[in-house]
């Protein structure tokens, strides 16, 4: 078992429920775009990323110059902690094990927030009491994983004035937030705040995790040009450029896939309760659950790779993350525990 | 004109001279490889990269455990600034941009070592005199970019054992080593040389700028551990991994590019001197001239791109760099001169 989910490589694994991305597969138009890379791969990548900036401008309604790409969201996190030579950073537990990569990458101090089982694993504002001026960066991710806890937009507000008075920044991870209402992603308070950088990525909601392509949005031209100093040259794949495009022009998909996941994550959650397992509440493509048996080795001797999360920060022995898959998957899942 | 060359999407370009990548083109099998990483991309790329390190070390006849991979040399280079933490770093130039960018990024002082026209752009031992114990890296390529000078084994050899003796890391990059004699390259002396690192790449040699792989070969454990925790996770593409594979399988491409290019260069270089322009001593697949007359203009104009050598540190006005690439191509910039 590694630091992340999805280890195939060395399991013999037939289903992978351990990660999370879109059950419905990569849409028709993202596989033209990769097929097309081939044709131009020959070329250096444009350093700019014109053509994608100029795309993802106008599907987020945004000025490009708020856009800076990277080779996935794991790139951008390190050039983040890199760019504001980060010395003091506060991350919030159970959640995603990049943040403190990247933090520690920069020689950064870490300070960890466990957020409790018994509340759902709800980020709670008394976070603002370790929130201090000598505090350089929050990491958080909204919905949070491994919990799909999806914090409430006020609620965040609220945190991101605090930082924002405290000369505190904050890196929203966004990852998840397509799978759930875009009301509740923090891009429309962008202006408000020259303290947010918002990290994305194509990955879970395109299904090319192969491919590595994150991007950020942020207002701020002084945080911008910090961070973009800290992104090795060509960062950018031909893939990822043509890719990145195509996944403009999926709306329709998104609305598909929410309402998907929707559906399958309720079976899913109804199936595992009714199995007995304690589940907490998801907005996002995956459930966390906790087990007073053992389940890990059990659904892998038959081929079914989950994640076991006793290694999270803030969580144990007995939570397991399953990813919302395709009703048959599910099916197969819920019958072999 | 940008710090690079190839802007090809910012000019109208016909042919690009500009850019030092195989004339040969991609090779077949690693173009079967891209096709099939499509075939892979909706899962998360091996983190460990097993089955690449596995083919390169088999080719280099080098332990596994030597080996890092990056996307693109430049993201090496970068992580190799940060991992040492520089704060004192040797560049001589004029030479690649990309030491620079990264040695700034790690917030290091640089240190320039000016190699002359008049000698060629060699670089000389008397280098030594600034390569104290103050100094934690020193930047180098062979062949030398955008000069494709080659620096003899015996010279190189007594450099690395001079920075040894200093506490010094070296960061060698054969980035074009391919396209010249292997004999020249410094994987012999690995095991002489803890403060050795190699960066070398698939890009130039293999045609694929647009897929970013590179890799570092270092015997050195612990300075292998500070680079790797400077790389983002999942660095590597599905697109890298497996064109990295097909890449270990082209021994007679390799062949064939070096005898090509041989040919070519000596075609281009007769062309180019009787035209009156002086040119550079090269053993790689570009060549450096100098010319009284402004070319860059002039050969845009006609849809011709060649690499506008005067931002380059260590060189000036009426410096320029062109390609090798194939006979009908060169015959048409010498006709367009």
């Amino acid at each position: 078992m590694g630091i992340h989910g999805g280890d195939i490589y060395r399991n013999h694994v037939i289903l992978d429920f351990s990660v999370n991305v879109n059950p419905l597969g990569i849409p028709k138009g993202v596989k033209e775009g990769l097929y097309r890379a081939i044709g131009l791969c020959h070329r250096y990548p444009d350093m700019k990323a014109e053509k994608l900036k100029k795309a993802m401008g106008e599907m987020l309604a945004l000025p490009e110059e708020y856009l800076l790409f990277g080779n996935g969201a794991s790139e951008l996190f390190l050039a983040a902690a890199h760019g504001i030579k980060a010395k003091k950073t506060v991350i919030p537990v159970p959640s995603f094990y990049g943040y403190e990569y990247a933090a520690k990458a920069a020689g950064s101090e870490i300070v960890y927030y466990e957020m409790k089982a018994e509340h759902n694993f709800c980020l709670t504002e008394d976070i603002c009491s370790i929130l201090a001026e000598d505090t350089d960066a929050l990491f958080l991710a909204n919905p949070n994983n491994p919990t799909g806890h999806l914090l409430e937009p006020e609620t965040l507000k609220r945190l991101l004035q605090h930082c924002k008075n405290k000369g505190i920044y904050v890196f929203l991870d966004e990852c998840f937030i397509e799978f759930t209402s875009q009301a509740f992603s923090m891009l429309p308070e962008l202006e408000g705040f020259d303290n947010l950088v918002i990290v994305r990525a194509f990955t879970k909601i395109f299904s090319i995790p192969g491919v590595r392509l994150g991007y950020l949005i942020c207002k701020n031209p002084f945080l911008l040009t910090r961070i973009a100093s800290q992104l090795p040259e060509w960062n950018l794949s031909c893939f990822a450029q043509e890719a990145g495009c195509a996944c403009t022009e999926q709306a329709d998909f998104i609305k598909k896939t929410v309402n998907y996941i929707g559906k399958e994550r309720g079976f899913l959650e109804n199936g595992l309760q009714k199995k007995g397992f304690q589940t907490f509440p998801s907005a996002a493509n995956f459930i966390l659950l906790y087990s007073k048996e053992p389940l890990y080795e059990k659904l892998l001797a038959q081929g079914i790779l989950i994640r076991d999360c006793s290694n999270f920060k803030g969580l144990g022995k007995g939570f397991y993350r399953i990813a919302v898959k395709s009703r048959k998957e599910n099916e197969i899942l819920l019958e072999s525990l």
